[in-house]
């Protein structure tokens, strides 16, 4: 089984990486070559376009940031679809939206190739040692032939439905890792102008109802305000207004999500949208800002 | 050592059970006869009031349901003041406004006795398996006294620090649970609005860092429709409407603890207050109505 890669930043290269070491025959397409030199080094072969790519691969999978970036990898000039053959498999791996997700497995489809969307998490940490949570979205025979390559790159690796199915899942995953974030923020808070040793807070939260990975994980980063990424508050701004166009287009109201958005704009208009999204516990605290 | 028992309800009985089983004797007072018959069954003594029990043991529990009530305990006519000698150390284990907490200790500590605050999280079933989170405020010294007794009841047990810190951090634990209740209900509501399967959306979830004991037990209430409690929706009001008091003696903005005090209220306004506090579920479900 050939596999190919399209997009080598920060979660692409290592989910390439890993399938190398897997000994999995790897192509890759970047756009700046430098970008494939690492790859190339370890084995992976180069393609001069993803139109190229997609003529000599099984499974093809996408990593870069954004809708329109997927979308010009898809249908743009020298794009997959201009070289994929019946038969390609296509795996777009970042966080969309679910319409247009399946917007583009529809077009695709008229052309024999599948589209999976298979949103991730568990950040460049998981990409590297190979323990993202994948979610995936697609025909389960299409499923079927990419799981023994999401073996080498995620852990929890979950077929959740049908086209867009993933990304629906990714938007629960970012809703509650949002919602908890503030709360955890609210409560380190609550303890400390209390006077209350909020390390102690933690711990003893830990132990019970209240654990959760954001209080162990991005509690003890509020304690240490530690706010290095981890996943960037911008882009967990970007997936919030996913998930808010989407209630929108289901006339669904999330007060809470909406409310955790409007926290991830003020973080980035403050100019802390480059810190982990849980730097939002600088809000919570400067919201009631003690008197000096 | 002598252990004491007031209150012998839902969470009184088992823990007084549970030292009994650990062969600590026990001593009980209850308002109704009746309550502490299936104690005295199980070897317990009965004490004619709060005041005689307090001049017999060295460590004396309260479970009640609410502050009004610990005051009357312990400072009402034949209440505990009026028995206790120095050196007897009172534990209240139900939740309360830390403010209040100290002023009780700061009485109390008049005559020589020491007031821990002491109270759980774990619900009934904790406290019949004596699995408890237990969260401690008050003197070390008297801490180190009752930790022997407090084994037999619970896991996770935390001296947070001075009079009032096991109240703040029980504070902080409500906080926590109902805004990640409130996250994970619009990411299950999200879900099932998109035609996907929210179970396999819980199930992918789990493995990554949106896992939380919230999406584990109450993500599984939610998609089986069962809110059986549990921790009521009118408990979680009256200690988020503790946190709201503390917030408004503090000048302390918490937008989401209010967020979520609100829809305890329309939970118990709608006549579900019974139900587990997760419930609340229902609230986001039916907010957007979907069109018949």
């Amino acid at each position: 089984m050939q596999a190919g890669c399209v997009g080598l930043g920060i979660m692409g290269r290592p989910m390439a990486l890993n399938l190398l070491k897997a000994g999995v025959p790897v192509t890759v397409y970047a756009r700046r070559p430098e970008a494939a030199a690492p790859l190339q080094a370890a084995g992976a072969g180069v393609a001069s376009s993803p139109a190229a790519l997609a003529a000599c691969v099984d499974v093809l999978f996408i990593n870069v940031s954004d809708t329109p970036d997927v979308e010009q990898v898809l249908f743009g000039d020298q794009g997959i679809s201009q070289g994929a053959r019946p038969g390609l498999v296509v795996v777009d791996m970042g966080t969309s939206s679910p319409s247009q997700t399946q917007a583009f497995a529809a077009r695709l489809a008229q052309q024999g190739v599948q589209l999976l969307d298979a949103p991730v998490s568990g950040g460049e940490v998981g990409a590297i040692n190979g323990t993202l949570t994948i979610m995936v979205g697609g025909e389960a025979e299409a499923f079927a032939r990419a799981l023994p390559l999401f073996q080498h790159m995620g852990k929890t690796i979950t077929h959740v439905g049908g086209s867009g199915a993933g990304q629906v899942a990714k938007a629960c995953n970012q809703i509650v890792i949002g919602g908890t974030v503030l709360a955890v923020a609210e409560a380190m808070t609550f303890a400390k102008r209390q006077g209350v040793d909020a390390a102690k807070v933690r711990e003893a939260l830990l132990g019970g109802f209240a654990q959760s990975k954001v209080l162990e994980v991005h509690g003890q980063r509020m304690l240490d305000d530690n706010f290095k990424p981890g996943f960037k508050g911008r882009l967990h701004q970007k997936d919030m207004n996913i998930v808010m166009a989407e209630a929108l287009a289901l006339n669904l109201g999330l007060p809470l999500s909406a409310q955790v958005l409007q926290y991830l704009n003020a973080l980035v208009g403050s100019g802390e949208g480059e810190l982990d999204s849980s730097a939002i516990y600088h809000l919570v605290d400067r919201f009631s800002k003690p008197a000096s």
